[in-house]
């Protein structure tokens, strides 16, 4: 089940995919709903990000592979995480939905890169819950595109320009209810190239530790949501790059790049 | 004026002070709003946190005391930030309202500490604000108290813990809207023992030019908060604690601590 969010007639709705239209809803999937008998066409609305979280959490350093490059591009030595240290938040401006533009700062270096990662959707409140539970407090999986200027990453002390600015957080296409985390593969294309494939769940502190780790000490909401990391070394995006990120049995993100106006 | 939002038969709404009776507003102060014409006693009602934020931004490193301590305690040196080390983010979820209880987690070293920080109101959506017409788009000022766990803060790669579990940023109680920053004292009492005493307002990165910065790069919205981060050194809460962050000119903040049950 592929839950939307999406705006038709100037407001913004939830619907379900039924094939290439849209069944609207009443509610939203984290609370009750029913079907109100409306469809859209999917190409005929816009997408919007698919679900509105309170806070917004995300994993930094959770694939081997990346966490080697990074460290080595800032000049740091190697160190395994502990699960704690993974999971970070970031600013919730800096959301945006499928198909709307990266805007590169035009005060930026232009070393803008993209970071393909899995979006875990939580679904209900969640408080110290298991890992063996943890699971079952997800919603849904949706995908992130995890946009960060690495020279103010490497200066800044904190990541608000590095990875907050306005449309630096592409999310979507839409939330799907049925995953099985062990097949999915995250795939990035640069203007339909393949650049990075890599298994979506050899993370290093996976979906259900994360959640229980995060929520021995905050509570989680429905609609927030918890980004996954990536993996790969990743590459720079330029105006008039279209970047996407798919994860096969979820979809694909896909957000055209371009250069802020100059003032 | 004050603003205030509090819970009374059962739900949320905003009001204004009028000396020890709330006036309830119909709407927001971010929006439309009207007086109902019915008022609320305020000692019979429960404060709510005074806003409802997207994004709260957070200041670190805003007075040069309080660095120097934190630093020497860090066993890092003393380095001069600029403004856009200054602010960060903080987590939805660590937000809580006056009285309500600081709770500090049972794996806890103790190290749990006060921080009081003057806290700016967005008032209306700010994108690339001049530093000279910043302040024209904050609502009013309250007070935050940056709850921080010195221990985690020091070793952990993210803040999550340190300083973004639950109940670890009290703010409140109201919204004062009528502020001469270069006037206000903040002062922090433990147990009723002023422990600290300080000029708010000298920052090294002050609130226009904080939001003159920040929205460089992202969008503020109504709503959204701004913390401006603490002066001097801090010190150890416990269990039985009452701690109260005082702005002269805006009120007193007073939340108890307690212990988290153990499992």
């Amino acid at each position: 089940m592929k839950w939307l969010r999406y705006e038709a007639d100037d407001s913004a709705r939830y619907g379900v995919l039924d094939g290439d239209a849209i069944k609207e809803v009443a509610g939203t999937p984290f609370d009750e709903y029913k079907f109100t008998g409306r469809t859209h066409a999917l190409k005929a609305v816009r997408l919007l990000v698919p679900c509105q979280p309170s806070t917004f959490y995300a994993a930094g350093v959770n694939y081997e592979t990346h966490i080697r490059s990074t460290s080595a591009a800032l000049g740091k030595p190697f160190v395994m995480p502990r699960p704690i240290d993974i999971v970070g938040y970031r600013a919730i401006n800096a959301l945006s939905a499928y198909g709307e533009p990266i805007v590169i700062p035009s005060d930026s270096s232009g070393k803008v890169q993209y970071e393909g990662e899995l979006v875990a959707v939580i679904g209900k409140k969640t408080r110290k819950v298991s890992e063996v539970d943890a699971l079952s407090h997800v919603l849904g999986y949706t995908i992130g595109n995890d946009v960060s200027e690495r020279s103010w990453q490497k200066i800044d002390r904190t990541f608000i320009r590095s990875k907050n600015c306005d449309t630096f957080k592409p999310m979507g296409p839409w939330i799907e209810t049925d995953v099985d985390l062990g097949r999915l593969q995250t795939v990035v294309r640069l203007n339909g190239k393949e650049v990075s494939r890599f298994a979506t769940n050899k993370m290093i502190c996976g979906v259900a530790k994360a959640i229980s780790t995060i929520s021995r000490y905050v509570t989680l909401y429905p609609g927030d949501v918890l980004w996954m990391g990536t993996d790969d070394p990743t590459l720079d995006m330029v105006a008039g790059d279209s970047v996407e990120i798919e994860i096969t049995g979820i979809g694909v993100l896909r957000n055209p790049v371009v250069n802020e106006a100059r003032d």
